[in-house]
């Protein structure tokens, strides 16, 4: 329940508060937090929490190191380095040879990635500036993650040099006008609809125009785990780079984002400073080993730990299994409301991730007649139902309108947790709360 | 010791692992970890750990959620708001009026900064990119942080014109060639030397040519809360943007660094893209809660609550009295090698941080005649102590060289768990393990 206000708690002062007080905070503080672990929150792509990733992240907190240098988080430093190799033998490339490196969060990493894409092609953009060189024009899918945008705009390219891609016909096009195309995002697991892009026709496109193909699989790129659906990303071992979000579908504690780079060496010289007092060339120990100098960051918090150790304890068949539940979860879930009555399905087709996209529609507004007045009435039967699951307590769904569809529910599984009878619960629990609707 | 080598550990299996393994695992990371908490660990900025900060931090891994809506983090976003707002206050912003927000690390913080100048200058840069502004110029402290070159280069602005300032001259010329001075970076404690610009200086040369003030306290601002300290920056409040990161000198554990920003609403304006998956316009709240899209992330770890939970614990004079402890044991050390044999400070005076700056002579080069020769051998000595203090597993600090300045050692304090004793120690240390070289 959303009882919570800032009354509750007692402001900062300038005198400590008594221990009792200390805890009285924290029992507030968990009890009004939203239960993200529960098996009916379907809320966000990042669910769930898997124990030997709670306790690593525990671990991960007493150690409290920084993953700047080798020097001072040398185990997690080299943990990092096994991990990321393994992910790139996952994606394809050969022997998993590349570089990478743990971000905070899926948006950076797809900033990192056009950053690497831009200094790739005008290694002077460093020094120099945009003002050194064309106009530059990236290109990604329709329904691709914000963060390709808002990167390009803190890049200096700017929004309108994001073009949504449909075809090769716009590359074309941006060519005649005299702009560079340096970048193409491909979506594996479209956030909405968690469609995933024809990957081995974008590559061909990418390798015509000799552009850097990015691939953001931050949401769907953990679907390369899994024998069954790793087709989805077919064509991925084309890529330059890959993000790839262990902390959504594989319940991986937030935050913990890789990107895999394809080309050894061009990290470091994008980002690299050498700041002296950290990246010292007069050490004791292999200066590869130092991974500062490859992010914007200069401290960098620790991801890498509950990965690692959530994979040591599941195996990568763990994954699997995890990943093929919760692709299993909303098939059912798919099949059971395709044509249930009073539901409308938001695309054609089996969904492609774990997200079902739907509108329910409350007996009363199921006949009308005029379209219109009936799609007015629709927009605001999700809201409601969302604001009464939340005043309950009893789950959470996520819902948004999208161009011109009127407000529908997004579902997506994350959680393992997660059963068949949490969906049933789900269909009936939409249907009490939006029938007087 | 650094004993550990990959072959320690199993690489990352498709069959799980045992749970004796797992607890294997994890004693081996911990047993091979660099002690950070250690009072001996003068290492890096960051040090400690302070117990309420990690039940903190063990308390948000539990909780697992993002900070990118209110939605799904009622508790932590409200939390921020009024921890951001009392670290305004302390800045001296009237009613602690402003915006803000916890990024991960300063050098993010400094390039939100630069950043959010570049838009209020120039708005346009955000649809149209660097084509559609002049050529911009940054401007920064001479021993200022990497960051602020690495912001420069990310942003399409080109390390080439961030300028490391002396005087109002440099603007005058940079006006003189045709350039638009938009951002001035003040340092208040530097990385190496712990220097604080001269703020009101600062504050009006940027008021006489309208440029963006940034203070870049990332590592000096946790000064504001002490009584005794605080002068050192002055001028502070007319400052438009201030990073100040608490997990340095408050000792909260990594990564918690806020960016506090004096107009409001620029941060929205700037970064947002108006995602309609996660900022609804119609959910149930107010919708000012919803941080997201302040930010170039989508998730955003909750980074707040083991400052929050600290403060509380400690209350401001707690923090202010671990802060004046930590400055009070530097001056300590300064006091004690300034003059004795074997000690050569690197520059004149009282530190005003707690950074400590000295070179270690010993015995067979302290009368060296050749100066030449004597600076030679001098390079190499206090990576050789510190590859010893590392091999006998006693202390820890960092060294560098600066400029024409060979090899170092920096002395930093911030860990509130160091006593005198602990300083007494270091200095036996760098003579026991340096007096043969």
């Amino acid at each position: 329940r959303l009882g919570f206000t800032l009354s509750s708690f007692h402001c900062l002062q300038d005198e400590p508060a008594t221990l009792d007080d200390i805890l009285i905070s924290c029992r507030a503080t968990l009890k009004y937090a939203i239960k993200t672990a529960h098996p009916r929150y379907f809320n966000q792509l990042s669910t769930g929490l898997d124990m030997v990733g709670l306790a690593a992240d525990w671990l991960t907190s007493t150690a409290n190191t920084n993953m700047f240098t080798y020097e001072v988080a040398p185990v997690f430093v080299l943990l990092e380095y096994v991990t990321l190799k393994k992910m790139r033998e996952i994606i394809g490339w050969p022997d998993g040879r590349g570089d990478g490196i743990f971000s905070p969060g899926g948006a950076i990493s797809n900033m990192y990635a056009m950053l690497l894409a831009r200094f790739k092609m005008f290694p002077e953009v460093k020094e120099k500036g945009m003002s050194s060189v064309p106009r530059l024009v990236a290109f990604t899918s329709e329904h691709s993650h914000f963060s390709i945008k808002k990167g390009a705009a803190a890049l200096g390219i700017g929004t309108e040099s994001v073009i949504c891609i449909k075809a090769d016909q716009s590359i074309l096009v941006a060519l005649v006008q005299g702009f560079v195309p340096f970048f193409v995002s491909a979506t594996a697991g479209t956030t909405v609809y968690g469609a995933f892009d024809p990957l081995i026709a974008i590559s061909d496109i990418c390798k015509k125009y000799n552009i850097w193909m990015h691939v953001d699989g931050a949401w769907g790129g953990s679907l390369l785990m899994s024998r069954r659906h790793r087709w989805k990303l077919d064509g991925v071992e084309r890529a330059n780079s890959v993000t790839w979000n262990p902390h959504k579908m594989m319940s991986v504690p937030l935050q913990c984002s890789a990107l895999l780079v394809r080309e050894e060496g061009l990290m470091q010289n994008c980002n690299q400073m050498h700041a002296c007092y950290l990246f010292q060339q007069d050490k004791h120990y292999d200066l590869s080993y130092d991974t500062g100098d490859k992010a914007l960051q200069c401290g960098r918090h620790v991801d890498i730990f509950k990965l690692w150790l959530m994979w040591r304890a599941k195996g990568t068949i763990g994954f699997e299994a995890q990943i093929d539940k919760c692709l299993e979860l909303s098939e059912y879930l798919y099949n059971k409301i395709k044509d249930r009555e009073g539901y409308e399905m938001v695309f054609d087709g089996k969904p492609q991730h774990t997200n079902v996209c739907f509108w329910y529609l409350p007996p009363g507004i199921r006949y009308m007649e005029d379209k219109e007045e009936r799609k007015k009435h629709l927009h605001k039967v999700a809201p409601v139902i969302k604001a009464r699951m939340m005043e309950y307590g009893t789950t959470m769904v996520s819902y948004q309108p999208q161009g011109d569809k009127v407000n529908f529910f997004r579902m997506v599984i994350s959680n393992p947790a997660a059963t068949f009878e949490d969906i049933d619960f789900l269909i009936e629990e939409i249907e009490r709360l939006g029938q007087d609707l």
